[in-house]
């Protein structure tokens, strides 16, 4: 299994495909636990995710979870355990740069505060923008980007403004001391080697979805 | 390399890596033609998309390209060969059920026509949404989602309504005929084998860049 991040550099971290899975199996866990349910099988998990009971037991191992044979997982116990392996059990610093239709729907729309992160300012340029409330905070025009992060110690970041802002906003936050990016423009971002980017263009899972749907062979 | 889908099923397809990373490049492919370039090296992609150059050559050969050696690949040529392997050569139908703000957004922001999506029904219950326009369709009450989706032969959905509400949901979409379904809700939809879910929970690319970005460790 790769140990590599989305930008090829080493780390000590499980992979990316694994976290992928854990914060899957996270939202699945709370939507049993807030449905009454107190134990989930492997097989019961495997079969929610889409995968096998194998893979979610070796995932649920890197947990350090061996699971009791034969009774299931708590799902509650399950909850904790991935939230501390994912690390949110911590609060940390988010901004939301581009607060345009996408930016805002993201920002009301993913809790993100019940995930680790604490949406603490928002940045835009346009007048009209500039100034208004988003959910908690009030945004600001982005020339106060950097001294904001820094000031502030934010440490994440939401990328949602238009393509030909994208680099210098993001050289910004990397000066403003953020080390990680969510970016949703389509520009691939030059950051340090210490910055983390994820790219997420969402027409990508329209293709996906797209791919797999529409040349699927029908069934035998 | 796994030939399974989410859900696990056989397919004769591309594997949803694979497909995930060929519909970067395309994206990456747009914005260099964009930008004025004929050619683009494996190197150059790689960097850009952030694996390594055999990766690229590898992903590229599944479109039965094998480049030209020293001479880097057509951008265009490489840009149309990935969108006849993606399937959207061809224009498919697709409906929006659930025009709250993500959904709206979605339908707004998501150039899906551009890459052969054409979204030509946007369902909702609420009476002040029904009837309204979102951008090339009028919202329909969402008990016409059936007949609809049969009379026009819609083969995508995108899924953004309530929880409480997704699994009715996708029972009339699959009744109608739909094969595949985007599903932005919480909830794990059951289907027949013959219909392919892809779940994207936004909050899951938080964090996945959360545990990435704060847990990395620092630089020596």
């Amino acid at each position: 299994m790769s140990e590599t991040d989305d930008r090829g550099s080493k780390s000590r971290r499980l992979a990316p495909p694994t976290i992928s899975r854990l914060s899957e199996y996270l939202i699945i866990l709370e939507e049993l636990a807030e449905g009454g349910r107190d134990v989930v099988s492997s097989r019961g998990l495997a079969v929610l995710y889409g995968n096998n009971a194998s893979q979610v037991r070796q995932d649920l191992c890197c947990l350090g979870h061996t699971g009791r044979v034969g009774q299931g997982y708590r799902v509650r116990e399950l909850e904790r355990m991935i939230r501390t392996t994912l690390g949110i059990d911590s609060q940390k610093k988010m901004v939301l740069v581009g607060c345009g239709r996408l930016g805002s729907t993201l920002a009301m729309h993913v809790p993100m505060a019940d995930y680790g992160m604490e949406l603490v300012g928002a940045f835009d340029v346009m007048p009209q923008v500039v100034g208004s409330r988003l959910g908690p905070v009030r945004v600001q025009h982005a020339r106060n980007i950097q001294e904001f992060c820094l000031r502030n110690q934010v440490e994440l970041a939401v990328l949602t403004v238009p393509k030909t802002a994208a680099q210098e906003v993001s050289d910004a936050l990397v000066a403003g001391g953020v080390r990680g990016i969510l970016n949703y423009t389509r520009v691939r971002l030059r950051v340090p080697p210490t910055v983390v980017v994820k790219n997420r263009q969402i027409i990508c899972s329209f293709l996906q979805l797209f791919h797999d749907a529409v040349s699927r062979p029908d069934p035998e």
